[in-house]
């Protein structure tokens, strides 16, 4: 029912278990592109897999404030993006995200992460948005870097995916920075 | 930062965290017109209740599928709207609303109310919609009634408010009505 | 161990789970009968499904304050009578109830429904019994209506069995009639 | 509800919630008496630790398949009997019990116990029954003995009440023997 | 990580979940020994089984205060020693051990047995220490009976094993005779 | 009962139930400098919220294999290290420490972070150790640099301490670098 209107044919929604198959089947379409940065891609098998991800979501978001919600193109669903668990305490976030194959290189994560940004700045009363990519996953760390994040440091062997450890770059923006850029 | 426009100036936002002073304050302001028929205002003395009913609905809506928005007038809120427990066994759901004194009048929860009831018949996959109202309260039935709902009983005693116990009616939207109806 | 008497061969005794195999048997026994209007029927496949029924009666009981108990003709089990969950704030609880297809037609469940609406009227502190029945169950609807129940409404599509929807009429008894009728 | 009778005028009932006011009193009306034996007289402070006894009882009982009783003397509630935690795996139960002052000297928990006695090893298929009491509670050690109890051993120290550590007289029943006396 | 020296090559350690496989492997390897006095050696599958057992272990120690230790000689796990459930209230609490056949007749048990004792009475602030092994068991009786716990009373029937019921020899030790003994 | 000894007379001891005056008398003894750079001081106010403390350590440390240990100097506490909650699927876990004024300067924690870091690496299948400490406190820092660690990065405004936000200083240890170095 709900959305936040990026363009006039792009929105975002928040996550909602009838979008169950939508979620399932983009997973399914794009899994060899999807596998060389998700480690959780082959643990989905099945509508049902999606159904629990989007319940385990939603439980965490009633939680702990989250939110999730899929970037959806002309009513087709083409990527998630997400706060991470909430660090209340500290006023801190992580966002996480991914796009399908085909909406790659159209800028839609970057303005969707843009909408993330400011939400937990301005309006969620964090001071600060955390993003980490592995070092050589180029397309995914010019999202951070478009927007103005400074890359605070290289995290050794943080993540460790089918092919082997990975480095992390950790981007960091503050509230002080974002009240400067947006 | 989702929303569901119902026109220029009036929104529908799902419920959030952030959102538990401007609840508590509506709530706080028309105690006496709210008391009338809500047996619960009386237990929101402070904004934690609010936070935590705003918690207890998320997490409601994580487990079960379903929705509570509250209605915002010019960035100000003016009453809830919700999805009850959904019976996914037998595809019903009831829906129960309120809005503050100030906001009365204006056609705001009738425009709501059919958002809420289409969502559920024509995307949630659900088939009968049901609204149950004391049957003094003239006001709240005449939601449905404004919306084609068919009166199906009276329910005798079915509520307890300090004033003493009151009846129900009950009225009903089945999803082969509202094809023929919106 | 505990029983309340019907009369000289016929007893009300609480579900315990060391009724598992009787009641599986019970179902079992009668399933084209029990499918006609009840849902769950094909779901019980073995003891230990009825087991299980019987563990979460008790604890929806002791949480709630519920009662199942089951019909005993001569040391068989002909069917089972509960309260369905009670709504303390409004005083107000639903009956179900099923039989078995050799112990219809003798009066058993009027029987036992009349001591359930008392002990739920006069002994519990409730003000409103609930019975609902699809409509086209007369057998099923002869029980309230025996009793004095009155027929509050038609809920359309109330609930979906394998042949498809069905309503419900709902019958209601509240503590005033009831001191006049019993 | 439920019964089972003692004899004319004395029955035991399950333990239901509507009975916390009952069970209060009557340990309210005994502290004395009830002190000299029973480690948790004094938390009993007001009807909702009783209300709360009860659920956690019939809680655990849904959980593990034991009964807590009332005996009640002419409408009047006289003191409980009940299984503790039944082990399963070894076919074993613990029973405990306590009367009210005004209650003893009658036979009364004798009786009670033989029916508890009975239900475990003929009706739950349990093996072993074991009763528990402090060595100088001759009241108490009357019962079991009465019964054809075996004293199987003094533990010592093996309660702290008020006044200092006790030693528990261990009576058994084993199934072999109860077939031969009851 | 940590350790308690027995002597120069034996020495206690906590369970910990990454000896599982050790644990999994002494269990395997002397299945017939183990299956004469313990109930649960057949449920114990794969090495998941003995994780499980440590996790569950742990788990009733964080919330208990409870330990579970191995004996470990030279680097090879020999057998399991525990508190059972600590009764906080009465200040008592059971041990349990078993040993792998190839480590019997050492004396490594009575050593380790003595240390648990002395660890209750001495710094847990506990009471009463008992011991209970089947009346058949000679090697487990030996380990109390060498460290002076007091035979108090031989339990009829009181475990069911693959071949039948078996007698339990209760043994206790209470502070005021660990003072004068140790 | 369990130590790892450092020398003759420092050893690490798992937090136990019974250690929790000796934490609450440590931290009370050095509030205001502990308060310095630890957030949680001032929710210390009795000795029951150290058992709350050492409970919670003990159970997540049996749900997710973390160890919490503290540091005894000539049995008396110093401080305390601990795993922070591991992410076993990417074999990484976080290391934290404090240390009680009076023990500083003496290399205690130097040394007990080296074993925490050598366990981590060598016994428990870990692959990466982080340490994070607030860039100005130079005390903390010097420990993961005298070991080894590489600092990956500042991440800025990490933790909110009542003085207002600090940035994190991120070092790492990963295996390889261990296997060379330790």
């Amino acid at each position: 029912m709900f959305t936040y209107p990026l363009d006039d044919h792009v929105e975002l929604r928040p996550l909602a278990p009838e979008q169950a198959r939508a979620l399932y089947e983009l997973i399914d379409d794009c899994r060899d592109w999807l596998r060389q940065w998700l480690p959780w891609v082959d643990s989905v098998k099945e509508v049902s897999d999606s159904t629990n991800f989007i319940k385990g979501a939603l439980a965490q978001g009633a939680e702990n404030g989250g939110l999730t919600a899929g970037i959806w193109v002309r009513e087709e669903l083409a990527g998630i993006i997400s706060y991470h668990e909430i660090d209340w305490n500290n006023r801190s976030v992580g966002i996480g995200y991914w796009l399908g194959k085909p909406y790659q290189g159209q800028g839609l994560m970057s303005t969707a992460c843009r909408v993330f940004t400011d939400h937990a700045l301005m309006r969620m009363g964090l001071n600060r948005v955390e993003i980490r990519c592995a070092t050589a996953n180029r397309r995914s760390r010019a999202i951070p870097e478009r927007l103005g994040y400074v890359l605070e440091g290289i995290v050794r062997e943080a993540e460790k995916l089918p092919q082997g450890y990975v480095n992390h770059a950790v981007y960091g923006m503050i509230r002080s920075d974002w009240l400067r850029l947006r």
